[in-house]
C-alpha cells in the first residue's frame, strides 16, 4: 500500500468537484478538506462543465437523485473525461430504485470512470446479469462474516473489466480491483455503519487520491480505502461513555484529518490477492 | 409509557423513508440510526413509490418545501397507505407560509397519517377554523409557562379526531393524543430550541417507533416523544464550559443512541390525562 | 467596534430568512441560533415573499446555485427592500462560474443590499472591470501575507460605492467598508479555511447584526466580522490532540454561542483606516 499518495494529496491540494446528495454533502465537503484537498459542490447543468474544468477530479454520487441531475452528471463527466481528470461514481441506492439503477447505467454509458465505489448490492444492481439469486445469497453470506469468496473476487474483477474502472466494493472487508489485481482491505469499524455518509465520504476521498495519482489508480484507491477504514478504527477508540453516532461522525472526520503517512503505513491491513 | 417499543426498534431495525427538508436531513438520518432504525432519503417523484414500498415507515416533512415535492409526498403517502406502513407528517412552518399550509392540507386530504408531529402554531394553521384569536393567545400563554390548559387538550383531541392520526403537539410540555386519551410529557430541555432540527428529528423517531408498533400508535408516539425529550435532558447535563449549541446537537443524538429501556423507564415523565 | 450590537441580537432575536446552499445550510441555521437570532430557510418562489415579510433580515447565498432560485432571490430581495429589512449577499463562487457571476450581477441589479460578504476573488468577479491582471496578482499577494495594500482598500471602497452596500472582503485580514470609512479586522484563524462554510456562516451572522442596527450598518457588519473571527480563535485554542476539522466546526459555532460582549470588547482587533 502506497502511503505517499496521502502526502501527495496534502501537497497538491487537488480541487474536487462533487455532484452529490443533500444528505451527506456537508460531511463530504469536510472530509475532502480533512484529507488536504478542496471541495466545490455544484450541480446546475448551466455551470457544471465550467466548474469541473477548473478542478482536478469529479465525484458523482446518486443519493437523493433528481432526474434532472443526471444531465448535469453526464455533462460534467464528459468534460472531466476530455480533460483526463479523475472521475469517481458512487451509485448510492442503485440496488433499491429503478430510477437510480437506470440513471447510473446511463451515466456509466456516457462517462468513463476512473473508479466506482459502492457496496455489493449496488454493484450487483449495475453489473450482475446472471440473475442467479443463489449466487447472490452466497455472496452476501460471505460478506456477513467478513470473509470474501473467490466468487466475489471474480465478480469484482468482472465489474472492473466491464466498466474499465477500478472497482471498490466496500463492506466488512473491502475489495479493490482493476480487473487484474485485487486488494482485500480489513480496516474499518462497525460504527461506520451507524452514521449516514461514511460511504459517500470514502468516494470523495478516493477521488482526491486519484486526482494526484493518475499513474496508479488501483494503488491510490486502495490507499484511500485504508485511510478511511483506519480513521474509522481510530474514531472508535476515541469513543467515551456518553458518545454515540453523532460524536463518532466527528471523530471519523477528525481522524481523516489527523492521519499521517506513518500512521497509515503502520495501520493499513491490505492484502494483495 | 411502554419502553419495550424502544427495544423493538433496536431489534427490528425498521427502514424509514424520509421526504424531508435539506436543512436538517443529515441530523434526521443520524437520529434514525441512533434509534436503531435505518433511513432512506429519496424525493424524486420517479422513485418514491418504489422506495417507500421497500420500507417500514414514511416520514414526510415540509420544511424548505418545493412545490414539486408535494406530488412526491402524495405518491409515497398513498403507496405507504396501501401497504399499511406507518406514515408521519411534520408540517414544518405551516403557520408561516400559505404554500406550506395549503400543501400540508392537500397532503392531509390525500394521505392517511398514523401521526402528525408539530408545534402549536403549525397545528393551528392546519386545524383551527374558529379564527378566534383570543383563544389562540390564551393557548400560547399556556404553552409559555409549561402548563397545558383544558382548551389546548380539547384542541389536540379535535385535531386527532379530524385527521384520524395520533397528534403530537410539542412545546415546553408535549401533548400526544389519539382523540380519546391524551398523554402530557414533561421531558425535554430548552437547549432543544437552540439547535435547528430537534422537531424534525423527533418526527422521524416517532415514525421509527410507529413502524414497529402498529397495534398501539398512541403509546408508541408517546414513548418516542419521551425518548427524545429525555435525550435532550441528558445532553444538557453533558454541557461543559465552552460548549454551545453545536456540541449540544451532537450530545442530543448521542443520547438518543445511548438510551436504554431502563433509562427511559426511569426518566420518562408521562402523565395520562 | 460597537459590542452592544451583539447584545441587541440576543435581546431582539431577529428572524433571518436564508436562501442558501444545501452544503452549509445546517451550520448557517445553527450559527444564527448561536448568535441569539432565529433562522428560517425557504427558497420556493411561491413562498419567499411571504416568508421574508415575516422576518427582520434576508441572507442570499449563491453557493450550489440553481438557475431557478435566482427568481426566488430577486423576489425575496425586492420584498425585503420594500420593507427596509437588512439584506445580505454572499456571492459564493462568483469567481469560478459564469452562471454564478451573472446571477449575482442580476440580483445586484434588482435588489439593494445592505451588505455584501465574500472573498477577494468573488468581489473581483462582480466589480473589477479593469481586467488588469497585474493588479489582481498584486492584490492576491497582499492577501497572502495578511497585509492589506492601499490598492485593495481603494478597490473595496469602490465596490461599496458602486453597490451602495457595506462590503466585507474577508481573508487573512478582513476589510469592511461603506465606501468612506474602512475597518481592518485581524481576528480569525487559519483553521476556518479547513472547514466548509465559515464564510456562509459569517454572512448570516452579519445579517443578524444588521437586522438590529439599521442606523449603523458599517459598525454592525464590522462587529459581526470580529465576532466570527474571535470565535475562530477561541475554537482553535480548544483543539485537542485528536481533534480535526470536524471538531473545529463544532467548536466554532460553540464559540459564537458562548461569546459575550465583554469577550468581544477585549478580543476584537479592529483598526479604523
Amino acid at each position: 500500500m502506497r502511503v505517499e499518495y496521502l502526502e501527495r494529496v496534502r501537497e497538491r491540494k487537488p480541487l474536487i468537484h462533487c455532484i452529490t446528495n443533500y444528505v451527506t454533502v456537508n460531511d463530504v465537503a469536510n472530509v475532502v478538506l480533512a484529507a488536504g484537498a478542496s471541495p466545490i459542490m455544484a450541480d446546475d447543468p448551466g455551470e457544471v462543465e465550467e466548474i469541473t474544468a477548473r478542478c482536478d477530479g469529479l465525484c458523482v454520487n446518486i443519493g437523493t437523485l433528481k432526474a434532472a441531475n443526471v444531465e448535469s452528471m453526464c455533462r460534467a463527466g464528459k468534460r472531466a473525461n476530455a480533460l483526463n481528470h479523475a472521475v469517481v461514481l458512487d451509485p448510492v441506492g442503485a440496488g433499491v430504485s429503478t430510477l437510480r439503477a437506470e440513471s447510473a447505467r446511463r451515466i456509466l454509458s456516457e462517462v468513463r470512470f476512473t473508479a466506482i465505489r459502492g457496496n455489493l448490492s449496488e454493484f450487483r444492481a449495475l453489473f450482475d446479469e446472471t440473475g442467479d439469486s443463489r449466487g447472490v445469497d452466497a455472496a452476501f453470506e460471505d460478506r456477513m462474516d467478513g470473509g470474501i469468496s473467490d466468487a466475489l473476487i471474480d465478480f469484482a474483477k468482472r465489474c472492473a473489466r466491464k466498466s474499465g474502472a477500478v472497482c471498490a466494493i466496500t463492506g466488512a472487508t473491502d475489495l479493490v480491483t482493476d480487473g487484474e489485481t485485487a486488494f482485500l482491505i480489513r480496516n474499518g469499524h462497525e460504527m461506520m455503519g451507524k452514521i449516514t455518509g461514511s460511504g459517500c465520504q470514502l468516494s470523495a476521498l478516493v477521488c482526491a487520491y486519484l486526482a494526484v495519482s493518475p499513474e496508479d489508480p488501483l494503488g491510490a484507491a486502495a490507499a484511500a480505502v485504508c485511510h478511511m477504514g483506519l480513521a474509522g478504527e481510530i474514531a472508535a477508540d476515541r469513543m467515551g461513555r456518553f458518545d454515540g453516532n453523532a460524536s463518532y461522525r466527528n471523530y471519523l472526520i477528525d481522524a481523516v484529518y489527523c492521519m499521517t503517512a506513518e500512521m497509515l503505513q503502520k495501520g493499513a491491513r491490505c492484502e494483495r490477492r
